[in-house]
């Protein structure tokens, strides 16, 4: 099972998750100048980044959208990116939050987790129902992929649908909760932990501790800390000492040369002592 | 705004959304052979469909995760075929159904109403909340874009999270489609109708003339039609005569040539038919 691939990686690197949502702003400009296309400048950047952090993170998680931005050229570097991702044996998710049904979404696992653009977990949007999870299992039993599926979000807008009362007294996250637990029983690894995971924000407060004794075999990917607001000790209540999940930051990894005068050229060290620091900062409160 | 665009077409045109979900098996065995790439044979059978169905629907339904399945070639198709419905003035649907926040929905933005893969409409899916919808409303505003909203889909599963009951005792759905009609409140065309539309399957029996009475100035893209095993009857009461919606249609449309002797060599022209046949079923029966 691909989670305990997972598992073993964040025993051994700590809990950081780089999101490599590439921004052709975020690249030192002297760097861009160097490349004669986007493609392969946003690649460039990355296989650098890659290249220095990967004993400090357990996994990488690529956001299409940015590539997305920037048209064919810009999906040749997520490709690429993806390539080199394996190549390194580095575990990638791809941040894509497909939700759909059917011979559509079988057409979403064929083009993520087979061919050009294949990953080892991709993360799936659950409003249209749980028949939009299941075109993946194939692949979660056969092929040793993963998914995490929108359970409760980090921003603001999370409240709108997610925090919906229903009528037995249980917020919408709840029951999306319940049901990958239940969903993921038939695919659970030898660490304890479900290929069937589950996005969970950080930025609402201290219920972690809750919601990681009451999913006890669902693997965490939290987004929300640092330029979202969630902070160490928030993060660490979702975890349990050296697992059950993932912490995403992207902008504080990859902006935190910004910050230094030599940041520019060494923009890949910089990376590095952030990623470091965030490692060592949640491994503090846990 | 665009919604106008598209309530003039439906006027004139009846109530078809041709759904282009071109799958490679759907091209009949020597029109396939008789390109050197995936990408051109893609694009070329679509090619052929939209030349000769433009006088006879709406607009056209580009679903991605077709295009994605086969990689960068796939999507330089899917960018060709956007490129030709625009070079035809023909309305294209992006169903992309994309649910992301912040600077990752402004990526989106970017990539679906901008550059490569331009389109007039996306779809979206607003688990993640209303926040995840502004991203795409200066495009509205500004650019002549416009947006369908997942709300209530067609699929069995749509039950899952979409029907469940609030303590207000209203659905899920109700609520998606009540915030909807407020937001698109701000964009209403000189058709009455707003840029902000809804997408409502039609598989869930007659409470079509209910939602067209509450969501009065929410144009609707309506999937479910044949294939999924909605009526025209039931998809009727979604509309008013000559309007309020599209009805996409995909298989029932590209596939109408596998009944037929000769229909490997004139695909297209039963394309066209099926077309017609649908076109007029609807307006039969409402």
């Amino acid at each position: 099972m691909i989670i305990d691939k997972l598992y073993e990686s964040v025993k051994e690197k700590g809990h950081v998750c780089l999101g490599l949502d590439t921004d052709l702003s975020y690249l030192p400009e002297d760097f861009f100048k160097g490349y004669e296309n986007i493609e392969d400048a946003l690649f460039n950047f990355n296989k650098k980044i890659i290249d220095e952090t990967l004993d400090v993170v357990a996994c990488y998680k690529v956001q299409i959208a940015y590539y997305e931005a920037y048209g064919l050229k810009g999906l040749a570097a997520y490709k690429r990116t993806l390539e080199y991702l394996k190549d390194k044996k580095a575990i990638a998710i791809a941040d894509i939050k497909r939700g759909d049904i059917a011979k559509t979404a079988e057409m979403y696992a064929k083009a993520h987790f087979e061919g050009d653009f294949e990953s080892d977990f991709i993360t799936l949007n659950p409003y249209m129902g749980f028949d939009s999870v299941e075109p993946y299992l194939p692949y979660v039993k056969n092929k040793e992929k993963g998914v995490f599926v929108l359970l409760r979000t980090s921003n603001e807008g999370s409240k709108d649908i997610q925090y919906i009362s229903t009528c037995e007294n249980q917020r919408v996250y709840d029951f999306v909760g319940e049901k990958l637990k239940d969903m993921g029983n038939d695919f659970l690894g030898e660490s304890g932990y479900s290929s069937i995971g589950a996005v969970v924000g950080c930025t609402t407060g201290f219920e972690g501790k809750e919601m990681r004794n009451k999913l006890s075999s669902t693997f965490f990917l939290i987004p929300g800390y640092g330029a979202q607001g969630g902070t160490a000790e928030e993060v660490a209540s979702y975890l349990t000492l050296g697992n059950g999940g993932i912490v995403n930051s992207s902008r504080g990894i990859l902006l935190a040369y910004k910050k230094e005068e030599d940041g520019e050229t060494h923009f890949e060290r910089y990376a590095r002592k952030a990623a470091i620091l965030m490692r060592d900062d949640i491994l503090k409160h846990i």
